[in-house]
């Protein structure tokens, strides 16, 4: 595997090396990754890539070649470059399992250690987890506009990069498409690889017969034929059938289905069914694939698309409708004289503004229905007391607040490296596919919906509240900027 | 370096199995890559990626692991996984070189091999070309924003994936930014890497003087200031040139800048500037960066905004406003009794239809002013004659014509390999990035602008406009589709 360590901002370098120059290397330090706002407007967005990060992390170092090429940028001591020469990762790492619903403000993954390193690790967490949830995000929405039909994963040729193919095939699976035709993510992540044949197929013969009959020769058990290279009714339609009853039927053998990749799919796979019906063929399954998305799909099922499977592409593997997941790493707290002390960002942007310390957060589920009522980010080592009722407010509107009883509390992030040892095993992709599957079940249809989904509660507990308040207030009376 | 023979789509091999079953595979055909319309509503693209799909191409092999994983698909017949075993690269592949301007509907990337072969490919020229394509146009376009102004890529927490990241900074670079933050393009392409601070360092610190102090105290010389992590004007500002005074100054060195991250752009910097000029550093740079694109970059400098560099992050990583750039890839001939057959793509979408055969495109310069006329895709062994009168028609409305005299024609795209052996050298990146600037220049300025520009005419030679009538009027009676 090619090194990743220097795929890193060139600032995280140069705050190192000034970190080092000024002695601070090994001041403890906390940041969280959390993000803003979910993308597309939707409810809520879903956690991946942990996996990968944990790869990254457990491979940081700089080789003899990484500090040749830093020293030739003329811009680091060379006590910080023996420094890097023998890195050695040393941080706590908690995040939130991959496959789980998160919310924009709570902390999704928290890393204590020196702030040398606890730094220099922001690029690759943030490239890593955005990118991954991004995709997962998208894929979940699509999966549930197809309301329980099959969705493949088709995009790699519009990927942005190997690894957005690839890593993207992973986090589609994780949200909940059952396939990819991405054969490296199938050998890599097991992502299951599917793949029939494209229009160049059907063009290389001198019919359109000849060619549906020669990959049913071929593969008579896993015959899908690509419908549209002519027209889809005239001769794409009939010229199936007639392959499946001449090249199949002596065989024994039952079609899996046909694809169509243009036309109006909702008229065109009416017409598939009828005939497919009408000809004995009920079994066959029609997949639709062309610039298709959660937003297409809901309309093409609307309108009573007879569609099985649909293959998604370049809308799902770039999230083309909202190609960002924003997440940030911010500082919550640094040491100062052996205790953690809250950090806290202003900024010109009220919604830029963070939340301080050393913190966690919890989900709190209602124990009759298993429903997901809230989540509460608390400082790292408070509780949350199943036994007694617990009163949620609104941070910003505190008179709005609700007591509740009656639930379970579930500390959301899980430790993945304790002193740099990675003390986590990651899941299986199915496993994570299965988390994803259940978790979003956990959440009310108001939250779950498309178009102005209700804002899921993510709240303060009171003794974080309370040192964020006196921070701002530090802030305003005027002596956080001297 | 990782082995990307793998990442294809599932069918690709489900294909070449087929192709292989039925005696077809060493059958010779030929494919282009096209793409069908410009991102973002622009006048034209910019070709990127070239250098990595040669990278693609010269590494294809098939290892035991690649094999053995094959086989447990049980797809594919033991003959064709020991054809894969001793898999040579055997095609001729053309190329128009990176950095150059290119259209909609001409070929960019021509291939002719055995059919086995050339299908491979696909996946990976798509993805290949598709990303750093899409990269480079939108670079482009931010920086003819900018007008003459340094534009900084900084989108790699942002990015779809690693690649996406280290490969998508090249082709920002190609398309004009002036360096990234990203520290792997440097080290592994050449692309300058910059980066000073985050909002963390100043954090890390009891004031925000004492943070620009100890920055100054390790950068005297390369001295650029995050202000915006309190209050621009209140805080930042004044800390930053007490810094330059207290700590640059006595040891004879300027500030090279300060940079905003929030807040309101255009009145920030007028402030900012106004400041920094009355003090003493009328040559301290002011960066801007914060959710920055081509129509936001274009909006400040309109009002005036006092910006001399631009960091420039998600929107240009993802492309944000169109994150994909949709080439295909299609089958254009076939060999048939040892000739090279035209073969078109017809489609429920008209759109979609393809132009046939072995072809190439030309580019005509107007002798006098250097500028590009137009592109005409001509069959691959026409040539066009400079001496002579050339007669451009639109292929779709052929009564518009044009008698274009006093030309230059040159051939754009270059041979990248001979029966597979690789016959070309990519230039360097600066050189690419070159001829990208000398390209975009031999455009007339109502190509080059943003809103509406003229659709640069793209037309085919009349023996291509013949051959594809023709094919479409075979389709039309009746006999392609049988």
């Amino acid at each position: 595997m090619t090194n990743l360590t220097l795929l890193t901002d060139f600032y995280e370098l140069t705050m190192a090396n000034g970190y080092f120059e000024h002695g601070l290397m090994n001041r403890e330090a906390c940041f969280d990754m959390f993000f803003r706002s979910v993308p597309d407007g939707g409810g809520f967005a879903i956690m991946a890539g942990v996996e990968q990060m944990i790869d990254y992390l457990q491979n940081l170092r700089f080789d003899a070649a990484d500090i040749d090429y830093l020293r030739g940028k003329n811009r680091f001591s060379e006590a910080f470059l023996a420094y890097l020469r023998d890195f050695q990762f040393t941080c706590d790492v908690w995040a939130i399992p991959e496959g789980t619903p998160i919310f924009p403000g709570e902390p999704i993954v928290t890393v204590r250690g020196p702030i040398v390193q606890a730094q220099f690790i922001e690029t690759m967490i943030l490239l890593t987890i955005n990118h991954q949830s991004l995709i997962a995000t998208k894929a979940n929405r699509i999966v549930r506009a197809a309301q329980g039909r099959a969705v493949m994963e088709f995009g790699s040729r519009r990927a942005q990069g190997y690894d957005g193919a690839v890593l993207g095939a992973r986090a589609a699976y994780i949200g909940g498409c059952g396939s990819s035709a991405n054969t490296m993510a199938d050998r890599d992540y097991g992502v299951p690889a599917v793949g029939t044949m494209a229009h160049s197929w059907v063009m290389m013969f001198d019919s359109e017969y000849e060619a549906f009959r020669a990959y049913a020769e071929t593969y008579p058990e896993a015959c899908t034929l690509l419908i549209d290279t002519y027209s889809v009714l005239q001769s794409g339609l009939p010229n199936a059938i007639r392959t499946f009853r001449e090249v199949l039927g002596p065989r024994g053998c039952r079609p899996r289905g046909v694809r169509i990749d243009s036309g109006d799919i909702t008229y065109l796979s009416q017409r598939i069914r009828e005939a497919l019906d009408r000809e004995g063929f009920p079994d066959c399954k029609i997949t639709a694939s062309n610039a298709l998305d959660e937003y297409i799909i809901k309309d093409l099922l609307t309108q009573g698309a007879q569609i099985d499977n649909f293959g998604v592409g370049e809308r799902l593997i770039t999230s083309r409708s909202e190609p960002v997941f924003g997440g940030v790493y911010k500082l919550s707290a640094i040491e100062r004289d052996g205790m953690l002390e809250p950090r806290l960002k202003v900024s010109e942007n009220i919604g830029k503004i963070t939340t301080p310390a050393f913190k966690t957060v919890w989900r709190l589920y209602e124990r009759a229905t298993g429903k997901a009522i809230a989540d509460v980010i608390t400082l790292f080592d408070e509780t949350i007391d199943e036994r007694a009722p617990y009163l949620l407010f609104d941070p910003e509107h505190t008179w709005k607040r609700k007591l509740v009883g009656d639930f379970t509390a579930r500390r959301l992030p899980v430790q993945l490296f304790d002193r740099g040892r990675c003390v986590y095993e990651s899941p299986s992709i199915r496993e994570i596919q299965k988390t994803c599957a259940r978790e979003v079940g956990t959440l009310w249809d108001e939250v779950l919906r498309f178009e102005n989904p209700h804002a899921y509660y993510v709240d303060l507990s009171k003794p974080l509240w309370d040192i964020k308040q006196d921070l701002l207030k530090e802030y305003a009376s005027g002596q956080a900027g001297e």
